[in-house]
């Protein structure tokens, strides 16, 4: 059903499919759980340098953000490498980004497994808030991305409540190599036209299935992936890869010669990309039932070999853990990593001492296409997917399948 | 200055850019020889699935392509692999391509050293002029290119004089996979809107320079590359790239301890890309003077490493090419094919039987950026194009000094 940005089109078909799709794998209590998203809607978005000369520049509004006026805006560029330099700039000078586009240049580094990634979110998510007050008219930022070819990398990007809100946009890495190097040699004019905006809120929903428990029904593993995307290119490994691991998964415990003890909820996320709605939603309502939740995942790191699993859990439960890793060697997914497990959806559930587990993958190609209008469907590495699912198979089997519940104790949680 | 689409400002540009450089050089009689150009402008491209679901496709029109009316075409797509299956098809139903868009969808091949584009390039120039006559309404052609990201890669279309002329699109990789998995499903509509134009003809020039020959000055070595490029990225490779080498060549050949005996011409070419205008005006502008011709190169093969050269002349050149080969194997440059030698811009020489040489390049990347918005600067390999120059320089040099001209007989010019 193409992309499926939160609440739109795209994402209510998906909302369909998903239903449609576990109730044909055989699963039980499929329903949708509806939650309130967020919306907001892309139009055109062009930019160019003005001078020294003209050159068009690959640029891409981030999720959220307001547009310019149908004229656009034309500003001088100062480049800030990141938040903080934003901030002894204009603490030497109030004027420092006053009627300018502020350029934040900082880049990704490329690394195994993409730390680099959570270093530079902060630009994209808070540089409209920090720079708008100042009297910046827009702010660029360059992409969140490793790859060097010229997509813009979207994300969300929030203001603050009664602030000022100007508009933001991702530049991409080509572009901000060459904005870069113009403006090591002199001042750079910069226009930016950008048609987004945001909508009135719209609804969405997880989608949810289940294998019941042979002994305890009522205990619960989330399995989870999220089913809304970007709307640049069709969310194949964000999240659509996710979403086929965690039905995977669930499809292969289904299909063993006995179901574990505790039931396998799958759960496909709404609105993860843009707040998180779903998690939180899934959360709330079932607050009175987390803590009979085993332990929660979700898979939201794209199409690479699993490597093991990272988890966040009384340590009570590392013996078991330590028999599947080794089980799991042979699909090179024999390592743990206790601590800052969960993804962003499962998240909400941390506070309730709910475990929560995540995939470790390879990830050296996933933010050379993330939320980027190069994230299709050929990016898929099928084999790789299968050997994460079985991985992601086997350890909510046997979390599904424990004695007791080995929450992580409040004081732990995030 | 950035793009250089012929007759576009970035191409007066770059002519006067060109002029100032080989001045700024010390080359003699630098001029720029006016050339007549075709003049194409693109406008707004999209494209869009609209059943069996919504889905835009990355696309971007064709060189000299018209455009669609402002609404766009709407029709059913008609897979054909080649312009050989469209023939097959139209003389079994004299109908099958009538008020459809026809879709081109053979895969170039990647490869060394990128045989899989000629082969190709067919499609693209005269998809549009074969389907239109059968009632065609647009072409999509699959992008000649080894990337599987989602950029469309361009390229000039010609139309039969007097025929029907229906808008030329070409659809990234990514976007024609889906294509096929979607028509091997069932009917697929798209919607294709092209605010593409031919416009006047224009002038653009051939920039030239030269290094006085020290024996004989009236006698010609041309090394060269094309100052045009396409307007989607910046044309760094394409042909920044050659320009690049041609330049330097000349440059270590000026530098060196003593002047060959005949004159080194840097031609920088104008319009390669779509009419080859500038090699044309070159030949018959110089039509007296190409038998003084002793050698003409043109790079156009981008960044790679150099793998050495190809030729066409007389056979009596062979013992000093050898030996130059021999001297260029160290940088990896010291291989000789014979035959099939001559970039675009000097094969109009070739009838008067001027020895042509090529330079034969690594191009395992080169096809994933050729012709598209991704070919920037950041491309640039320096290490590979400084053994590029070098090997230029003394393939040029060797040439410039032997006592005689190796003709190729008129019988085996092309």
């Amino acid at each position: 059903m193409g992309p499926r940005l939160a609440g739109s089109p795209g994402d209510r078909a998906a909302v369909a499919w998903g239903q449609a799709l576990l109730r044909e794998l055989g699963f039980s209590k499929v329903r949708a759980e509806e939650v309130t998203v967020t919306a907001w809607e892309r139009g055109v978005e062009t930019a160019t340098v003005v001078s020294p000369y003209p050159q068009k520049l690959v640029v891409t509004a981030l999720g959220g953000s307001v547009g310019t006026p149908p004229e656009g805006i034309t500003a001088p560029v100062v480049e800030m490498k990141t938040l903080e330099a934003l901030e002894e700039a204009v603490k030497a000078d109030p004027d420092a980004v006053r009627g300018k586009i502020v350029f934040f240049s900082r880049r990704m580094a490329r690394s195994g497994e993409g730390p680099g990634y959570g270093a530079n979110v902060p630009m994209r998510s808070s540089g409209a808030a920090k720079a708008g007050p100042h009297g910046a008219l827009a702010v660029l930022v360059r992409s969140i991305g490793t790859s060097t070819s010229r997509f813009a990398h979207t994300g969300s990007t929030n203001y603050a409540d009664g602030g000022p809100r100007i508009p933001a946009a991702a530049v991409s890495n080509a572009d901000a190599d060459l904005l870069e190097r113009l403006l090591a040699r002199g001042p750079v004019k910069v226009k930016v036209v950008l048609g987004c905006r945001p909508l009135p809120p719209s609804t969405s929903a997880n989608v949810i299935g289940e294998i019941p428990g042979s002994e305890k029904p009522d205990e619960v593993v989330v399995i989870s992936g999220h089913l809304d995307s970007w709307d640049l290119g069709t969310g194949a490994i964000d999240d659509g890869a996710g979403c086929a691991i965690a039905i995977e998964a669930a499809r292969l415990i289904a299909e063993g010669v006995r179901r574990p003890r505790r039931t396998i909820r799958v759960v496909l996320y709404a609105n993860e990309e843009s707040g998180l709605a779903g998690g939180k939603g899934y959360a709330a309502r079932h607050a009175a039932e987390l803590p009979k939740h085993a332990g929660a995942f979700e898979a939201d790191s794209g199409t690479g070999a699993p490597l093991g699993f990272s988890w966040s859990a009384a340590d009570t439960l590392e013996p078991a853990l330590a028999a599947v890793a080794k089980l799991l060697e042979p699909l090179g997914a024999g390592t743990l990593r206790k601590g800052g497990a969960g993804g962003a959806d499962v998240s909400p559930m941390a506070p309730a001492g709910v475990p929560l587990f995540g995939l470790r993958q390879e990830t050296g190609r996933y933010f050379d296409f993330h939320h980027t209008a190069d994230d299709t469907f050929d990016k898929i590495e099928s084999p790789s997917l299968d050997r994460a699912a079985a991985s992601v198979a086997a350890l909510a089997f046997a979390v599904a399948d424990l004695p007791g519940i080995h929450a992580l104790p409040s004081s732990e949680s995030r």
